[in-house]
């Protein structure tokens, strides 16, 4: 039986990890949106085609989740992979997309703290997600997504403070204010993510 | 046994199509809400009536889903259908309400094109519930609210680029920003509620 | 079965009642910091503390819930009811933190209301709880915690109509709502775990 769901097992994991390889282009977008002088159009409409291609890659997980009568496992947690890693690209699209709906000029240098952070995130899941088929070696990535979000809440509460300060102005507090509270979703989400996997690898082993 | 439990499944749609004519009626008001000269404290009390009725339809529901012991499918997408469904008005009534609550003068024409859009949703999704039993002729249904969604999530998209244009003082953006994403919420419940029909539709099928 | 089983459960309710108690210390700690003289570093670490505590509980739930093969409900049950205490303890942070963070001199009057609301549902809360095991003498704790949830909405309705009365300079009202929004999602997340104790207790009778 084992080797017969081979390739449907396989697929799962290949394409899960395929999420999150969208979400390393993602996250290295936004790195290049940080730089005043970019082509910020170009960047939303690349984010804008990743987001895409991530989206692509969810329906085809949930439709195999659907269709398929042996999961690797739970189908309920396959769920939760695909919609949680979809969660965080939606979360990148929309803070290059208000970036420029807001026509925000130049963004807090703060900013590219939580973009580090979420480059880092990306890359450990894109490295880290196809171990989930061997269920090893899967600690040392939970434990750091977890010490990532810590780093990245402790930005987010000082870019916070900075906005508050009375440096901004309460209509640009607004703007900057919704730009990064997505980022820090997006790292939000990367955590619930490792969550999700350190449940599965707790009920499978 | 299919016999036995027919009028057990027959009381499921009934209600969930009972649920879904509550929203026809909350876009309704939203729409006559839109009118600058209208009795907003008249259409907010009849609003927090159709509130009120439509969670009397959803307790009704999750009664009915935890002391069925057979239903029509999976109990967990039935109570999800129930709660998306109140979620959409719950989303409504909160934008009247605010709209009172913060004392908005006039709000801005662009909002009449996010209220059409729930409109539509709400008239389609009463309209498709009923053939949820037959588990057929949805396809088009779920096709549509997604191409509303798209509509509505532009529409939400120029509003907020107008609210930050600078026509505005900072206090008064605030307050429309509250009033125009619970609309927009709105939108996004109807969304999830034919991402759920889309899944029922995919496992039944 | 039923009496080797029996020490399972009992950890089950002890570990959740012990998570509702440390709600009612976070609630506590919330009235100190509305008392103007008071330190509210001081306060903060020891809502931190309380938070971290909170945590651990809900991580050794958790833990229990997934090594345990029978749980005295439906695991799902157990693991949202244990979130949904853990969410009320995240928001009572929250809103301590945020009041740091902005540097809010004096919060208005009101907020006291809201956290009235908190500190009646959390002794409700742990107080309950104990009689998930028994399975009777619920229904007077959940329709108390919605009463007292109407309650806190009511004031938290007169708390936004106040800041955005046009006394507040609007990054003021920005400072202030989001911490009034923590106050009245912590009333929420109480809520939402009563009607998880009403969902069991239907399920199980």
């Amino acid at each position: 039986m084992a080797l017969r769901f081979k390739p449907v097992d396989t697929a799962f994991y290949t394409l899960l990890t395929t999420s999150a390889t969208h979400l390393v282009d993602g996250a290295a977008l936004l790195a290049e949106m940080l730089g005043d002088g970019n082509d910020r159009q170009g960047i939303a409409a690349r984010m804008r085609d990743a987001e895409h291609h991530a989206d692509e890659t969810t329906h085809e997980i949930i439709r195999r989740v659907n269709s398929t009568f042996v999961t690797p496992f739970d189908r309920e947690d396959i769920y939760s992979l695909a919609s949680g890693l979809d969660d965080v690209m939606d979360f990148m699209e929309e803070a290059v997309d208000l970036t420029l709906l807001y026509e925000v000029e130049s963004l807090p240098a703060e900013l590219a703290e939580q973009v580090e952070v979420l480059q880092r995130c990306a890359e450990l899941t894109a490295e880290s997600l196809p171990r989930l088929q061997a269920m090893k070696d899967l600690e040392e990535y939970w434990i750091e997504i977890n010490r990532l979000e810590n780093a990245g809440d402790k930005s987010y509460r000082r870019i916070l403070a900075k906005l508050f300060s009375g440096s901004y102005e309460a209509l640009e507090v607004l703007k900057l204010k919704d730009i990064v509270d997505s980022l820090e979703h997006a790292i939000d989400a990367f955590e619930r993510v490792a969550n999700i996997i350190e449940q599965i690898h707790v009920k499978e082993s």
